[in-house]
């Protein structure tokens, strides 16, 4: 018999039909001499009921949780009905019930919240029956559609790209591929088909989109994936803004058709403000109001010498969070507070609880800290912070580093624990971000976003005498506090690629070695290009509101790489090895 | 400034208007005092006139072939239209142009048709520019946004599944990938997701497809890749027809939208019959009349002993293909065909030339074999072939498996070189496939299609008894003669499953260490389900009509695993190496 619907889709549309579904027994109960069946496929529940003349009655009495049945019956109002679920208003009257398969106990009951992850994800397939994870990955797939209909729409060609390229060593670390017929030569999985969709752009198509995986063998953390999702985009002759913009449509598309949300136009917040503001530059704008108020120029002679230090030091910042009379800290929350701002370098939290700010001294202010500075300081502080009666100020001084994030993270707590958000959604933009950044690791200048980034066109000299004053032409998309996308308009010129290889101090073997491809197709006609890439998976995760990444993955991996469904990876024969040409390093 | 149009896309619509250009310098002549540019991007060319007394005119002298370049001007009718361009009726008077890029000379020509394949693949990026490849390119994007489109809106979900996964040998080759930080142990990249989408139905997704890679590390023929992109498809509850059903629409769907082909409905045909007909499970009904005629019953007791041996060996047949009249064979010809069957391993190629058919005889019958055969003999042969004056018959006997091969490769050679094919497209389903071949390398039953495929219900008894003789709920769907998708009825059984692991002669061990994860969940309320897999690249292959697989896949390897673009695989670092764990087999 074919189905009539979906369980989830039989409601008071079908009184008085007969109807067949199929479906797993969700739960079955005895009451009063009937039995009560909900039945469950991925639309949702209905109930069913099997009562004592049935021919049925006695199979419906051999079900247990999770068989599968197909179940035929008429379909009447429910006496008591359920208005939490959809087909609440009806019950089918069991005439006829078929075992498709039964079921053993599962390992774990479906919808438990109470299983710990590392069950969950050994026992994955009766993990995803449950509603959440069928939520999400089902709102996956409609954003997955969504977006690729945006950029077809558009004239963007899904192009596709290797998954056995070459290994290109120097960023993230490559997962390799011994290969069997070119024996001692390897493939690399790709990190991001970012070379070859600008290689795209050199042969003419103009317009490129691929969702694609990448693969970055690094340590990963909590939400970190060895293999993840990326919405792959690039574009030839449009500046740096027609590029956000058309991005910017497809993110407000999407928004509207899968979550029919009306995300608002993007601000746009330069890096520099986005660091000055928040010490961060994915800002979450939830929080917008609440930002740093920065105190360094002001405090540069204070009498307070944290204060001092920081401000003089050249490298460093004096900020201030200033939390509205509504919200009040006790002495333990202020320790604590001290507590999370120490895991991220910071040596203390000073602060000034604003009892009367008409008395500028201990007296009006409760603090460690007013004791040290003077009268104008006080004032100065004041002032800038623009604090009433009954405010408090946090203070953060030491090299900007470690004020923007410790100071950024205390913002994201202390705003969200103590509802300052405002708004649900809340995308921006930040541009210039600078070309480089200085790896101290390394010792070298490193491009901030990558070496194929196009400085700001009057910023080219700068390549060769300061490079680190030159600004990129890259922007991320941020929404809520998370980065995702990000991307830039590209290096069309061979020679300014070779001028940013050589501020990276690559030398040109090391550039042709690994870019070679790249820089000889540069000069065969390239045109000006650009584009992003999106993170599907924590696209996913914002719009789902998960607790991981792993909850908008249906097959995902621990954080030691590992699958605990089919246990991969795994030890291989002896044979296998010796096709592929390699051996185990002794340990 | 933002351009008007694509330069194909400036036709008369834009007569005495103001237009702006960007793209490539496909020729430029000097003509008259004037400088003529044609000018290309993905869309087509436009021809653009200089004219001595612009501005532009110097720098219009100074363009070459694929400089990219920007062009403002004037539409105006064309004194002599090229018919052949969508915008040959006009031109551009420039006003002004603008190098955006330069290029150096390309190392092969844009739309070159001498190109040898080797170079088009080392300059893989210029040859992309090439009318071909943009054509089969966007065909294969337009092509994978229509089968998306068509799944989607059947409430097919879009689930991603894992590339590194688990290795299970004994199939073809996997690919493996060391783990860092599992030393010792390997991911494999999946020869398809098959497990996983079974693994989905039991998840309760009820319908999934998936876009894919799949890797394969076997030697490569001229048409295989090691990594190829298939069309995944599983469903729940429904049967062998219905699941036929619903992808047959989507076929026909597809080359309506891609193609503007109507498809007729797909005949099935069973494998037994395929065979019988055109001795092949992949028949080219394009010649669909022109099939073999079998003569193994009729001719067991003749007196040509090539015949009288194949009739009687068991496991022999004798079949004819029969030529019409308007098709001559010359004694040159027939030498060819004879050394073209013996590639196939044929030991000759009999033929009768039917000049009279009125004298069956040597008079009437030109052939070297007819000496041999009596006239009762030569009267079955033209009775049961029907043959008429001036038709030519050619003979196959031999082992059944030779006979298959030799001519029905002969049957395409021919059919398709002496215009006997009627119909473009013709697509069909050949179902009831066996559940096992023997395979005689490894002296074991292997599954036909693969281990998860359900026997006929009818045929569940045979698993244990009499293996070869148990067909399967398995199907494939057949264009032109190429298999363009298979699938089956999977075995959603747990017992089953395991009857047909021991048919394979895989012990509990083995089955439980390759598969024991699919086996577990299959306990757990597996429903009915099945499904099918497409080869994409064939797809567009055939849509496209190209000579080979390499012309539908951007950045193709070549047989031998290579990347002629990025030269990988390469060497790699041995730090990489003792990252991964592993070493150089010595050679």
């Amino acid at each position: 018999m074919q189905r009539t619907n979906y369980c989830g889709f039989i409601t008071e549309a079908y009184l008085n039909q007969d109807v067949t579904i199929k479906g797993w027994v969700h739960r079955r109960r005895d009451l009063g001499g009937l039995i009560f069946i909900d039945l469950r496929d991925r639309e949702g529940l209905v109930q069913v009921v099997a009562e004592p003349d049935a021919s049925c009655f006695n199979i419906a009495n051999e079900l247990k949780h999770e068989y599968v049945v197909e179940i035929s019956g008429n379909v009447r109002s429910r006496p008591n009905p359920n208005n939490e679920l959809n087909t609440g208003k009806i019950e089918i009257v069991a005439t006829t019930i078929k075992i498709l398969n039964t079921a053993k106990p599962t390992p774990i009951l479906v919808d438990d919240n109470n299983v710990s992850e590392v069950n969950r994800l050994t026992h994955r397939i009766i993990d995803l029956r449950s509603q959440k994870m069928q939520h999400n990955i089902r709102l996956r797939a409609k954003l997955t559609y969504s977006i690729r209909k945006f950029y077809d729409e558009n004239g963007f060609l899904d192009i596709e790209t290797p998954f056995l390229t070459l290994s290109t060593p120097g960023g993230a670390r490559d997962f390799l591929v011994p290969s069997r017929m070119n024996k001692g030569k390897f493939y690399a999985l790709p990190q991001s088909p970012q070379v070859f969709k600008q290689l795209f752009m050199v042969s003419g198509f103009d317009r490129y989109y691929q969702i694609v995986r990448c693969f970055r063998d690094e340590e990963l953390r909590a939400d970190r994936q060895p293999e993840f999702t990326q919405v792959d985009i690039e574009t030839s002759f449009l500046s740096e803004e027609e590029i956000r913009e058309i991005n910017e449509k497809m993110i407000i598309q999407v928004f509207k058709e899968v979550m029919n949300v009306d995300l608002p136009k993007l601000p746009v917040m330069t890096y520099a403000d986005a660091m000055y503001y928040y010490g961060v530059d994915k800002p979450d704008l939830r929080l917008e109001d609440f930002k740093f108020i920065d105190l360094t120029a002001q405090l540069k002679d204070c009498g307070f010498k944290v204060f001092n230090d920081a401000a003089k030091r050249g490298d460093g910042r004096i900020v201030a969070l200033k939390l509205p009379a509504s919200v009040t800290l006790s002495r333990k929350e202020i320790d604590e507070l001290t507590q999370f701002v120490a895991k991220y370098g910071a040596k203390g939290l000073a602060y000034i609880k604003v009892n009367d700010v008409s008395k500028l001294s201990e007296e009006g202010l409760q603090s460690p800290i007013v004791k040290f500075l003077s009268a104008d300081d006080l004032k100065t502080i004041i002032e800038t912070t623009g604090a009433s009666s009954g405010e408090i100020l946090l203070f953060g001084a030491d090299k900007a580093k470690v004020v923007n994030e410790s100071m950024g993270a205390l913002r994201l707590k202390l705003g969200h624990e103590k509802g300052l958000a405002k708004g649900e959604w809340k995308p921006l933009w930040v541009i210039d971000f600078p070309m480089f950044e200085y790896d101290e690791g390394v010792g070298k200048y490193m491009p901030a976003h990558h070496a194929f980034t196009a400085p700001k066109d009057e910023h080219v000299e700068l390549l060769t005498t300061e490079p680190e004053k030159c600004l990129a032409k890259a922007y991320d998309m941020v929404l809520n506090g998370w980065e995702i996308g990000g991307g830039s308009v590209r290096i069309h010129n061979a020679e300014v690629q070779t001028k940013v290889f050589k501020a990276m101090n690559l030398t040109d073997e090391e550039a042709r070695q690994k870019f070679g491809y790249l820089l000889d197709n540069l000069q065969f006609g390239a045109p000006p290009h650009g584009g992003i890439a999106f993170g599907l998976d924590r696209i996913a995760t914002i719009m789902c509101k998960a607790d991981s990444i792993r909850d908008v993955i249906a097959l995902p991996k621990t954080t030691t790489g590992q699958c605990l469904l089919t246990n991969a990876p795994n030890t291989v024969e002896e044979g296998q090895l010796q096709e592929a040409g390699i051996a185990l390093l002794a340990n």
